[in-house]
């Protein structure tokens, strides 16, 4: 028979996995000796049975349950069900990673009629009593039994209306047994059974309650967007109940032994009095803040943080009720915290002493810092806010307005961008917020779970701005100064600041903060990986090395081509009849390439630049068939001359010679240069001049890698390596003067990486294109397969990430294996990168390491992340820290 | 000091590879007592070091020549420039693999002036020794001394036009004598040097103009064309001249110990009195046919036939002379046939047990057969020919005359099929004959460069067509008849027969002769490999039947989409905006495919059909937008009804909707199935209830195979795999019957072969899409890239082969290898096959039967090559036999 069920002092060192979050951190509290209310915890493994039954308890398990709560009777002296002494408890669920708001819970179980008559004659405190009932039926009704939550909502409501008053507290106690009568009679007609009166029954039930609320969609929604596996399950928290709704000087709260917006180090949270735990979470009243407590509870909860620290080594989120004036902590855990104050904490502890420094590089989720990078508002710009509310999660956003949940994800999934605006939110809104760039709420803390939603997933928030009244009926909101905001309307938000503002505000770059710049430097001495930047302007090139680029792993060449003081010469190039004409276009370019090698030289001198050679097709660089036939139309019905319209004849046919029906798998990257070998002479022939006159002119230069994109085969490589040479000779033979460059290949195509053993023998470096070789590895067009069937695929868990973010291990990464190996087999000094998006994504990255490449090339915006992930992949992480915020 | 040079009877044993084929055969000869005249092989291992010296004759080569021939003259008595008894000797090259008329040869070398006169002494024969020196300097002229060969054949024409006389063997001695002096001005004027005097510097030369030959340009298009390797070089056969044109009791022949064209069993060949080899070859002169050649000599060519074949035990085309009466053979070599003789060769050879069955296997090229499988003039039509020549190369062509060689090669590219017409073909026209579907000449016998060349590519050939006069410059012929046929007029040549028709006639299927029986029937005793067919209607399912297949392995569903019936309803089911629609559309299609799959499923009853569920995107079945919107633009000009207008609008809108950048890799194959399940389970249900009715019909149906197109992984195929479940038991229901099927998947992306081990426990079958598997593993487009850079790839040799037309084993192989094998470990049980087209080519046949594939599926035409083919394989071949026509 399996053991489902301990004591808290029982479980002492078994895992997060088996006890959960939230059990793992009350067993490790009692056995620091914090104050926590007794209890006993059901392991998940009981629930990952409960599935496999099919929704069947295990054998055993509510025997164990009984055993337990028996064992937890005789030390507090209480009973289920006696009147003189009732055992009351509340039933948890608490899954290995915190999901917040998700799974459910019940409150004060173990009341009963009975049971309520006795309290009040022990207690005293009819309305306490009466409240703590109704509060049992509402969250028991709705969560066990399955009774639609506004049927309670609406009586309650009634009532208020009916007796005036704005808050419960302010319900009387002879009303509040009314209430629960009616609260029953809503169980009665909604289930067709009795409210259970038995607390072994409402037990039972309410186990059940918290296995099944692991699947409900919501829980599910989140593990996806989070990538947490369906497989934890979740373990269920009995524990004995405490009353912060006995009074005045009883009370409920929750603190984060750290700021988690800054990392700053004190004391942060809310307290709320005379209230259960849910109205904190709720946010359905505005709670005090810590920052203002004063006297011993504080001092109370300053050593309780400490503590907490001590014994977690992290920074902690901890609820806490007072009893009549007795602290206790309900459950800590690993504090939530926004990216930034993710960065500091880890710092700060390691300057504390309290982590080491792997261990700081460990606590940062790489995903994380994506937030840090982002743009702020523009200092210079002075813009006046039309409303200001809590600065609960950092960072800009724009959208529009949008008010209706299904309605943001609508406009999200067309490619909008939009604000979501709510008086407040609930977990079944979880999806608005993963669509929107960004939350608005009128009501709630910095606790409301718009505020933890938010931060969770690095978007920025404000929370709590009172200074605007939402209409959503009507499709607006209005602010304390008369501003009507209607549905569309953009607005900007600072979740740093607060401030709300009318349209869309410039921003500027972020900046590095110290403690960033500080992890960074320890994850530069403790990374493998070299880290460069994709970058093909001077701009980018500047924003790179400031961030620690290492290099550039890709410069494209395509966007010079692609300027619009470009195009008319490349089409002149690509339209001469005769070689002249076409020399003479040629020649053009070669000035305009040279200039743009000359810049971005400049700025990496010192530094490996990769330059890729032109990987697109010419008649990318052509308009459409389509848009060609519409103007030839347009023209020829405007009566314009005949040479204009012939004009646009050749072109036509020009575009229809050169047309392809699939150009992603045409004729294009060395394969134009194997027919066309001017266009890479001449672009050599700039790169080489470039670097010459760089060094010429300030005296270094960068490393020339010179990058041929698309190749298949090693003879192919040996031909274009051929023209390559004759460019490189004809212009030191021009210059009288020589520089060194290494020639290499992307790594692009299946063939590519199976041949690589081959191919190593001819270049000096390999540099992976898995953008491409995932579209050719899995028979997907990115264009065509993220607009059309890849959101189906992913929504239907038949691939679990989406392969052009996340590296695909079994297949890409195969073949990038394959490549790696085999191609430093054959050539021991082959340099070998990735200059894929996926360059820049952690989980992606620690393969890379793993594979054994020597550096990945990725955005700029993406290099301090790579920078930390590749020390994380030193450390031998393999699967992604969870995001921390 | 490598040893270069042998006399004949010391190169007992040496390979044909060391010897040359000549050499070989001569040396061959020599051990078996034929009459030989003796002489010496320079090794191809000396025309290596010559080209690898960048041509400078190995060290120490000419000192062994002079070495041997100084032993052949002790033996024959006779020396070099020795006036009374002169040496004498042809320079010949001699390949490994056969190039008729491909490289050079040299005769009579050793004659100058002195030996002229003391020939002239000795033998009394004026006319015969200046006629010698005059061929002597005309060959030598050209070939080592690289005079332009016209230059001499003016002077000749010129003397013929002045004498008044038709054949060369009417020009008397004394006009003979004043044509050499004319030749030696020629070469000194045309060289700027004298024509030597000094055997030993003669044959230095020959020797060096036999290396060179070996790489001149219509060798190599000639090797390239039959895929032979530029590394082996060729050997130099120096042998004693014996001469053919001593008078009327010489004379010179080629024959064969079987009929080349029809492989039956006696003499075969041609005989020219007092004539030199070359006059045979040349074709200038009509030889007369050894069937009518009587007495003693017959009879000595039937007894060295015999010999010949007893030794070679192949069947010999060789080379004689008959000096004043005496026979030599100058050379004898497997004898070039076509692939109809080679069939019955190899069977009545097997059947005289002179081979055995494995030897009758590897003796025939699986790339001939498909000549064999082509049609034949449709025997129902009466129609008259126009003209009638010499059968030289069997099967039937239609196509535009053409006489210009370049000509044809620049039709046949733009696709048009042409006939080349010429009086008769030189080595310079290999490219005409290469472009044309077929060959007409006026001119030259069975023997005749036109004939050898057509009948070893396996093009059908009409030569010697004296009925005809060609008019080149004019650009027409006329037949005896009076008919004149234009450039450009289509005419059709049976090369079965010699016949030659106006127009296009109708043709009929081939049938396999009873020889194709026997051997395709010890192929199958012997293959391991299964050979399925690729068929998509019952009419080529019937033909891959009669042919041999053991099965569909490929039954396309778009055909029966895409047919003029099909289309509008299919367009329906597409531009449907309700669902009722849809279901109405898909119903329609369901009992159209009812019908098709029917008629298939009863011609292959008993057999395994695979049938592939719908692979295309759903636009490849709509206009694309630029025909639409020139439509748009014709039906409002014309102004059309506003409701027409309309409804070509809302095609247009729904066409840019369903367009994609790259529809190979784009919404197609199983992605359709997964976002629009509805397609599949009406194929799955029309195919199973097909199946079932069928049995019910005949009592017997087909092995149901059903097959996935487009995965990518294992997830995606559980997921279709449900959809078919669904549909099955639907059908099963509706019918009250079952039958078993398979589920099976194309592996046609490299990520499918890549995660081939977990794919494998999805489905009971693979079958390699090579032909997509292609596409995306080198990224190319086939349409695309054979149409605008593969040509260049394969040119610049970048590329060996078409990586469509034979499996790349590096790369495509590689992934179907690690498919195969991962898979197969993976689940024990699982059937792999491949239905790419590279199923019907015999060196990718040999791959998958290496890489421990169950059987190829290829077109129905294809399906006899591929049983023998596979046959091979069993025998180990690694590379392909070469055409032996």
């Amino acid at each position: 028979m399996k053991r489902y069920v301990f004591l808290f002092e029982e479980a002492k060192g078994m895992s997060r996995f088996e006890l959960g979050g939230k059990g793992y951190g009350i067993v490790e509290m009692v056995a620091a000796g914090l104050p926590v209310p007794p209890g006993l915890v059901i392991t998940t493994e009981a629930c990952k049975d409960y599935y496999k039954n099919g929704g069947e308890m295990p054998d055993g398990l509510m025997r164990q349950v009984r055993e337990k709560i028996d064992e937890l009777s005789r030390r507090v002296g209480k009973r289920f069900g006696d009147p003189k002494s009732p055992l009351i408890v509340s039933v948890r669920s608490g899954a290995p990673y915190s999901m917040p708001g998700m799974m459910d819970t019940i409150l004060n179980l173990g009341v009963n009629d009975d049971v309520v008559r006795g309290l009040i004659l022990s207690t005293g405190n009819e309305r306490f009593v009466y409240d703590a009932y109704r509060r049992f039926i509402q969250m028991f009704g709705r969560v066990a039994m399955g009774v639609p939550g506004e049927r309670f909502d609406r009586r309650l409501e009634e009532l208020r209306e009916r007796l005036g008053v704005k808050s419960d507290q302010d319900i009387p106690a002879n009303e509040l047994r009314g209430l629960i009568e009616e609260f029953k009679r809503v169980v009665r007609e909604s289930t067709g059974r009795e409210l259970p009166q038995d607390p072994w029954e409402q037990l039972e039930l309410a186990v059940r309650a918290v296995f099944n609320s692991w699947n409900n969609p919501r829980a599910r929604e989140y593990r996806r967007y989070y990538k947490i596996s369906e497989d934890l399950g979740t373990a269920v928290n009995i524990q004995l109940m405490v009353f912060g709704n006995m009074g005045p000087d009883s009370g409920t709260g929750v603190g984060f032994t750290r700021d988690p917006s800054t990392g700053e180090k004190r004391l942060y949270g809310e307290y709320l009095s005379n209230a259960q735990g849910e109205d904190v979470v709720a946010g359905i009243r505005t709670p005090l803040s810590l920052d203002v407590l004063k006297g011993e509870l504080r001092e109370q909860l300053e050593e309780v943080a400490r503590r907490l620290e001590q014994h977690f080594r992290d920074m902690q989120d901890f609820e806490f009720t007072v009893e009549r004036g007795r602290l206790y902590i309900l459950q800590s855990r690993n504090g939530k915290r926004t990216a930034n104050a993710a960065v500091k904490i880890a710092v700060d502890m390691t300057e504390e002493k309290l982590i080491t420094i792997e261990e700081a590089l460990m606590r940062v989720s790489p995903y994380d810092l994506v937030h840090l990078l982002h743009r702020r508002l523009d200092p210079r710009v002075k813009v006046n806010p039309i409303a200001k509310g809590l600065n609960a999660s950092p960072g800009v956003a724009t959208g529009k307005v949008v008010f209706d949940v299904t309605e943001a994800d609508q406009m999200s999934s067309r490619g909008e961008k939009v604000i979501l605006v709510r008086p407040e939110t609930t977990p079944e809104d979880i999806k608005g917020v993963i669509a929107a760039q960004g939350v608005l709420t009128s009501r709630g803390g910095m606790t409301s779970h718009a505020a933890v939603v938010a931060r969770g997933m690095g978007k920025p928030a404000v929370v709590g701005c009172g200074e605007i009244r939402i209409e959503m009926e009507s499709g607006y909101f209005v602010t304390n100064k008369g501003l009507k905001v209607n549905k569309g309307d953009v607005i900007t938000i600072d979740g740093s600041t607060g401030n709300v503002f009318l349209g869309e505000v410039p921003t500027v770059e972020a900046e590095l903060t110290t403690e960033l710049r500080t992890l960074l430097k320890w994850a530069d001495e403790r990374r493998r990986l070299g880290v460069r930047a994709n970058a093909d302007t001077p701009e980018a090139a500047r924003r790179a090395r400031e961030f620690g680029a290492e290099g550039i792993g890709l410069c494209r060449t395509e966007r010079m081509f692609n300027a619009p003081d470009r195009l008319p010469i490349v089409r002149e190039m690509i339209m001469a009849t005769t070689d002249d004409e076409r020399r003479r276009a040629l020649a053009k370019l070669y000035e305009l390439q040279l200039r743009d090698f000359k810049e971005i030289f400049k700025v990496m001198r010192g530094l490996p630049v990769t330059v890729r050679l032109l990987d697109l097709p010419l008649h990318e660089f052509l308009p459409s068939e389509s848009q060609l036939l519409v103007e030839l139309h347009e023209i020829s019905a405007s009566g314009a001359p005949k040479a204009e319209i012939e004009k646009k004849e050749v072109m036509l046919k020009k575009v229809r010679q050169l047309q392809e029906h699939n150009p992603m798998l045409g004729h294009r990257g060395c394969r134009l240069a194997v027919s066309h070998p001017d266009i890479y002479k001449m672009q050599v022939r700039a790169i080489l001049r470039a670097a010459i006159e760089v060094r010429r002119e300030v005296g270094e230069t960068v490393g020339v890698q010179i990058m041929i994109p698309q190749s298949v085969d090693s003879n192919e490589l040996a031909h274009v390596k051929k023209v390559v040479e004759e460019a490189a000779e004809e212009t030191f033979e021009e210059l009288r003067e020589r520089i060194d460059y290494k020639f290499g290949t992307m790594i692009e195509t299946p063939r590519a990486a199976l041949t690589a053993s081959k191919i190593a023998s001819v270049v000096e470096f390999f540099s992976f294109g898995t953008n491409d070789l995932t579209q050719t590895t899995f028979a997907f067009s990115r264009d065509d397969a993220e607009g059309k069937f890849l959101p189906i695929y992913l929504e239907k868990k038949i691939l679990a990430d989406n392969p052009f973010e996340t590296i695909d291990r079994e297949g890409v990464g195969r073949l990038v294996a394959i490549g790696t190996k085999e191609g430093k087999q054959a050539n021991p000094r082959l340099e070998v990168g990735i200059c894929g998006e996926h360059g820049g994504d952690p989980r992606s990255i620690y393969f890379f390491d793993e594979a054994g490449l020597d550096y990945v090339s990725c955005s700029p915006y993406r290099i301090p992340i790579a920078r930390l992930a590749a020390a994380q992949a030193s450390l031998q992480v393999k699967e992604v820290i969870p995001v921390t915020a």
